[in-house]
């Protein structure tokens, strides 16, 4: 199986209603009243991180891209369970641990640790829901696509030898809790702004038509490059044509009724992969 | 640093409430006029099990080792979190899962996929706590001690080429609930019946005592190998001497005031390892 069959034959299982049939990076679980927001990553020395990075950077990016998962559904953090592996310099892993929680506030609520080489780090994040939770299906034709921050950043630092753009990106709760009441359908930016653009289109029953020049690209980046590389953790969302963020985001396009492919770039189909392909 | 001191540096972290110091498996999460225990555990290959090993019985192990926590909690499960890796042969870790989660009545709730070997898999499960949720640390001097099922037919499992018993394990999800609301103390046994009672009687502030002659032991194991080895799943719990245990289950000591040592074994102090230690 590849990774899209063996998603195909998860949904085959029986599924909680929350997991809304598993389309979506986080889960839902509506109780007592109020409604809890999940989601779990993973990340693999040599497939998130390279061998020898500082152990500090892997306890930050582990936290930051499930706290982002969070901030795109606009729900604030209430914990993290962490599937630790007790690695060298576990010391650093602590303490990068505590400077992403303090930073966002987050408290640590539980997990495991075990002993494996190489190792695979888990996270459980969970958020208490605002009034409205975006899913990425909910926009519509002639609606205006937006992105916050700029793009290529992380990819500059990864070039760079692990910059901290690449390993410390920084989960836009803020900015996530302030969209998510307004806009139509919102997502974080994980595996390249075109595909996961492409990803919302295709989710939304739409084409979504991009302008390069309009999209922010890091100062230095090559920008086809920036736009189909991962890991800026920056928000996409769509809203109303005439919709004015309440925090610094960028008109980059808009979606339109479908057609023959779910992105155009510029006005054609590209013909380059739209961002990190899972196998 | 080694398990010991890291936990211990993890403890420095800011906490949620409910990670209760990080002193047991799970944690609690009132929320609504509800509590949910929360639980997470990864099993790797090499580790948790031997390179080679069906996929359906990874998935039915991962599933397993977090429900019985669950289980120890007097919880009923909600839904899990898997944090998938896509293996050779990942069609029968799906029916693996679809096995377990049919058997106790758990939807799936989401999680992620990953491609990296030698695999680590991790599992987040959520449970709805009862009125009461028993921790290991309640026990009293006085109480008994008693344990459900047998104990070392996961050894031999094991020892026999990865039986049922080992590869399977059954968590005692009604045995826990019916035993939550009654009991002093209660905990899932995973490092081995010694050490795991022993952990019980240092976070109760209590001794205990244990007759080996009265532990039932799986037929054809050697007795002191089977309480030091791990993976039975079974439940170990302590109340009020004159308990009448409302599911099978056998009692085999009783806490008394601390003494020199947490655990005594026909009176004396063992002189082997209590069961796996963690390094």
């Amino acid at each position: 199986l590849n990774e899209l069959e063996f998603i195909a034959a998860l949904r085959s299982l029986p599924l909680h209603p929350g997991a809304d049939g598993l389309r979506d990076d986080t889960a839902t679980l509506a109780i007592g009243g109020e409604t809890l927001v999940l989601t779990h990553d993973a990340i693999a020395e040599g497939v998130h991180y390279r061998a020898g990075t500082d152990p500090f950077d892997i306890a930050w990016k582990l936290v930051a891209v499930n706290l982002s998962d969070l901030a795109a559904k606009g729900a604030e953090p209430i914990g993290v369970l962490i599937g630790a592996v007790l690695i060298e310099g576990a010391e650093r892993f602590v303490e990068g641990l505590r400077s992403i929680l303090a930073e966002y506030g987050v408290p640590l609520l539980g997990g495991d640790t075990i002993s494996v080489s190489p190792a695979t780090f888990g996270c459980t994040a969970i958020g208490r829901a605002g009034k409205r939770i975006p899913s990425r299906a909910g926009g519509k034709p002639g609606d205006g696509l937006w992105v916050t921050g700029s793009i290529g950043a992380a990819m500059l630092g990864f070039e760079a030898g692990d910059g901290a753009a690449y390993l410390r990106p920084r989960p836009r709760l803020a900015e996530g809790k302030a969209l998510a009441p307004l806009v139509h359908a919102m997502m974080d930016i994980s595996d390249g702004l075109l595909l996961d653009a492409a990803h919302m289109a295709e989710a939304s029953g739409c084409t979504v038509a991009i302008s390069l020049a309009d999209i922010p690209i890091a100062a230095g980046a090559n920008p086809i490059e920036a736009v189909t590389w991962g890991d800026d953790y920056e928000l996409l969302f769509a809203a109303v044509a005439d919709f004015v963020p309440p925090v610094p985001a960028t008109r980059i396009g808009l979606l339109a009724a479908p057609g023959a492919a779910p992105l155009l770039l510029d006005g054609q189909v590209p013909e380059i992969p739209l961002g990190y392909q899972h196998r």
